[in-house]
């Protein structure tokens, strides 16, 4: 396995990958990889001849107030989870060589990025854009994968890519859960032994949430105050948002007859956790 | 000569083109083609293998009262134009297919668009690196090639290109003129006889603030002074700015001891043009 440093010598070796037109798998990753990281790689590398994963703690996408610093990291333990499931090329570029004097270009997908996390992340979507298009810029992947946990992320890189016409496959994959159904995150290594506890109620309402649409209910207000009736209950939480919107552009729904996208986002202390879940049209009255 | 107007079409052709490992030269235009995009296509054809002009009339970049409707086409002529100098693809997408029904991405560059066009166009900037940018995602130029009499939008795109690693060679190339020194623009055809008579104002005044710099003249208010008292000579011209800037980044100067660009805009009748100089060091004091 390869490890590159550089954005000219990621863009070199790609770019000589292309010309023996073999296909490229790009996994965009703040690194500390978890089992659902491993998973992207997993297709990636069924899929794809020569597999990039990219290791980078994005400033551009953390708030002022937020957790860059606290973010995570451990480089060995990322390559040798990245080596075990057979990558090509690990890319870990400096922030200087991503952003450096007079970096001035920015991309925005308006309006899928306003509502959810964009709502309480302000200027959070607008660096995933940034960095995802300058990674595929620098990669040029024919495919690139995502997790389904960042939901509101995976359509709002679907609708760059598509809008932009920069013919990527966006591939979202599905989330990895712990045994106890708190989904996988690089953040839940800062949780306490207390708010570790508490943390499955995410997925424990979002499955409750799943049932009373299968079993008929299409009030979304409704389902949002179940909810929060059921993560309000546990003491260490503290709710940022809950969602239930349209499932491929995230605009709000009145009744709940489409493909739904249940979302939600709480703090269990400092620590900010997402979850959804997606119920199709199809699954329900089953 | 292949016309494409589907974008998918135009994708599909430009993937075949680099399998086969030959290099794209792309002319990204407006239509109503002159001498200067001529000469723009004159080099792509010396420099790639197979050229691409692209043909589309940018609505995105157009302020709400401005000529969007009234800019001048032709497409048989602009056709004609494009096979004389050996163009392989004229690439003419619809507005639909550029922005279809959900369309929400675009692609800023700041700073470098407060001043100059930028500031009398607000939006302008955003519109052209948005369509520059999905003609490069769709088309994927090794080269692409502007005009230096948009000497702004030239500087924009090479910081875009850059910051988005974009991997794409930007050729800017010098500014095609009329034998009275008019630079060619697809606007010209718009100016009335007397316009048209005032219209080489623009060049002459250049010319002259061109000869003070080299005279030793370091003060750009001065310069600018005597370029606006030689444009408000002319009965039909009515300025839009005047701007003594560093020509790598567009930032004001104090004093003119680096290379210099020297960008007028002025309206005559209704009809705006523009037109620049660069000077540079090693051409002065000689």
């Amino acid at each position: 396995m390869k490890i590159i440093k550089s954005v000219r010598e990621m863009a070199a070796f790609s770019r000589d990958v292309r010309r023996r037109n073999r296909t490229i798998g790009l996994v965009p990753t703040m690194g500390y990889l978890h089992e659902g990281h491993l998973s992207l790689m997993k297709a990636a590398r069924r899929q794809t001849d020569v597999v990039v994963v990219s290791i980078f703690v994005n400033p551009l996408q953390f708030g002022p107030h937020e957790d860059f610093r606290q973010y995570p990291r451990d480089f060995r333990r990322d390559r040798a989870m990245a080596q075990s499931v057979g990558v090509d090329v690990v890319f870990c570029p400096s922030q200087k060589d991503m952003y450096p004097d007079g970096y001035r270009t920015f991309v925005t997908v308006d309006k899928l990025t306003d509502g959810l996390c964009g709502a309480s992340r302000p200027g959070h979507f607008k660096g995933v854009t940034t960095v995802v298009a300058k990674f595929f810029g620098i990669v040029k992947p024919d495919k690139a994968y995502f997790g389904q946990k960042d939901a509101q992320q995976a359509i709002v890189i679907k609708r760059m890519t598509e809008n932009l016409n920069m013919g990527i496959d966006i591939r979202v994959m599905p989330i990895i859960r712990e045994k106890d159904g708190l989904a996988m995150s690089s953040r839940n290594v800062r949780l306490s032994a207390a708010e570790r506890r508490d943390a499955p109620i995410l997925y424990q309402s979002l499955v409750k949430a799943r049932r009373m649409v299968k079993g008929g209910e299409t009030d979304p207000s409704k389902v949002i105050r179940r909810i929060c009736f059921l993560i309000e209950g546990k003491r260490s939480a503290r709710i940022d948002y809950v969602a239930v919107v349209d499932a491929r552009d995230l605009s709000p729904l009145r009744s709940i007859d489409e493909a739904v996208l249940i979302a939600v986002a709480a703090y269990f202390g400092k620590t900010r956790l997402i979850d959804n879940i997606v119920i199709r049209e199809d699954k329900r009255h089953n």
